[in-house]
């Protein structure tokens, strides 16, 4: 399956309703693209795998277009350079960018960041040096405005995102209490990742928990969840308070309706406000950020969980349903074949 | 009933369900009070009728605290002092203040805004010179951070608070759509106020009405009507849009769960905020907003309706209810007997 001739690729075959199924997929061999002046050549090496490629597979507007029906479905990825014909990159080179499920890309490279393996190996590229940290790191801080001594809540605390919201807002100082699902997840949070208390949501009472958790309210809601998560979150918002959504993966694979958070006129009250984000818009920042995300990993304060299944794209179906699961610890990401 | 003896007065007697019944208040003879050292004895004049005051009678954390069982109904209102122990007020000077529901009220002024008649008439300072000019103003400029040729659309725009909105988005140079109920009230929107276009929302097509009108989208919308309303709005902002939460009448009578906007996680795909602001927070800026306004005012750039029932303090509890039923036209003021 994987050789030097075949270009194995996932497709979308269906527009999913509710959970993508095996079917709304189709695997194919393509063939290996020939670049032209200015193109380069990836194998690639490292797919990420996020929630926000259910929202791309609807056809519905977005910040992004949707995935195209027969398209290589879209994902971010970690790849080698093995062709070059682009002054800017050279065989050997370790590139990020999206290059989709499959085995072989072809870029101009101009939406390429470079991956630097002295700082990191290369699948941190696709999480704490990567959509995770940087999503974390622009929300918190760009959209945010983190300031020091606040409280921060944050839902989906064990996922990637959250999991790095959370050491962040450490490092700057708060106080942070995650919600997770299960005794493991919430363990890790305090024990590992030193947050100052997690809410297991599987154990019920949500909003009870929350608030013995935070007594005093919190200043920042950073939500991956939605649904009765941001409404439980909203009922306890402080004056002047943010709340960041970064998605809701409660809702995404809903049949009926999202459900809208009913708390929401608290923010008339507490005179609050409620911001969506895509760390995309923040790419001219990205590099400093990126310079201050490593520094704090080898000083030892940040750690990403990596939850990396080895196979070729046709793992890429199953895996992405481990995400709406609950099932996954950590940042998920597929490991294709040399 | 309006003696030199008497302050007759409307007290809450029971939180309401739903609309406020006639039971829910109790009306009573009290005494005209005593004025101490520093105080002074106001003769309330005009009370006005805001759809707030509904928040105000739920036992409930607000920005303000619940009316307590028993005690006269808050509202704003403009007065004329009687008896002055204060220096700063002398017998004669109009005020505006949180006098409540009553004929007469004691205060030491700390929070009393002074009405100057010789440029507009006192009733114009619960309406362009007060809560709906300033609402309409800190929600636009302060919080909404309008810029000039940007699509606003408004709800509850025959308001008291929408009307002002709509006609300071065109001063600043915007496109203004409204919505409102009946043809009589989006006539007056284009007619009178200057809207560039008015959609009736009774006659249906609320969402393809808005999409028609707004071809490019939105890039603010100011909501006072929530449920359906707001989910319309949401689903026609521009990338960066503000949405602005300055109230929910189609909510606060409701006894069952508030609707919460669907449309939410358009905030992330289009990375917009939503955010609620109270004018109070604003009172530093109030001098400056008011000049503006009266400016705006005499220059004929700016019309507030007022729509005046006179009366003793006793209808009190049906004209409220005029607020919900869509039935008032203007800033809903009571002008009390001399």
């Amino acid at each position: 399956m994987n050789n030097s001739t075949t270009n194995r690729q996932v497709c979308l075959a269906n527009r999913p309703k509710g959970l993508p199924k095996e079917n709304d997929w189709a695997i194919i061999n393509g063939t290996i693209p020939k670049i032209e002046q200015g193109q380069v050549l990836t194998k690639i090496k490292y797919i990420s795998i996020d929630p926000a490629m259910r929202g791309w597979l609807n056809d519905s507007p977005s910040y992004v277009p949707p995935v195209g029906l027969g398209s290589v479905m879209r994902a971010l990825t970690v790849g080698e350079i093995i062709e070059s014909k682009n002054d800017s990159f050279h065989v050997g080179d370790w590139v990020s960018g999206l290059d989709g499920v499959q085995n072989y890309a072809v870029s101009y490279g101009s939406e390429y960041i470079k991956v630097d393996l002295s700082i990191a190996p290369p699948q941190t590229y696709l999480g704490t040096l990567g959509i995770a940290g940087l999503t974390a790191y622009c929300g918190l801080i760009n959209v945010g405005k983190l300031q020091t001594n606040e409280t921060i809540l944050v839902s989906g605390a064990a996922g990637s995102v959250g999991a790095h919201v959370g050491q962040i807002a450490k490092i700057k100082g708060n106080k942070v209490i995650g919600i997770a699902g299960g005794s493991k997840k919430c363990a890790y949070l305090i024990d590992k990742l030193g947050f100052d208390a997690a809410i297991d949501y599987k154990k019920g009472a949500l909003l009870e928990n929350i608030k013995q958790n935070c007594p005093d309210g919190i200043d920042l809601f950073f939500d991956n969840v939605g649904g009765i998560t941001l409404d439980a979150g909203l009922s306890v918002i402080n004056v002047g308070a943010r709340v960041i959504i970064c998605g809701a993966i409660s809702q995404y694979n809903l049949s009926k309706e999202i459900e809208g958070p009913s708390n929401y006129l608290l923010l008339l009250r507490r005179r609050a406000r409620m911001e969506g984000f895509i760390y995309f818009d923040f790419r001219t920042d990205w590099p400093s950020m990126l310079r201050e995300l490593a520094e704090w990993r080898s000083a030892g304060k940040i750690y990403g969980l990596e939850d990396i299944t080895e196979g070729q794209v046709d793992i890429f179906p199953s895996t992405l349903l481990r995400l709406f699961s609950g099932d996954n610890f950590g940042k998920l990401i597929i490991k294709l074949p040399d």
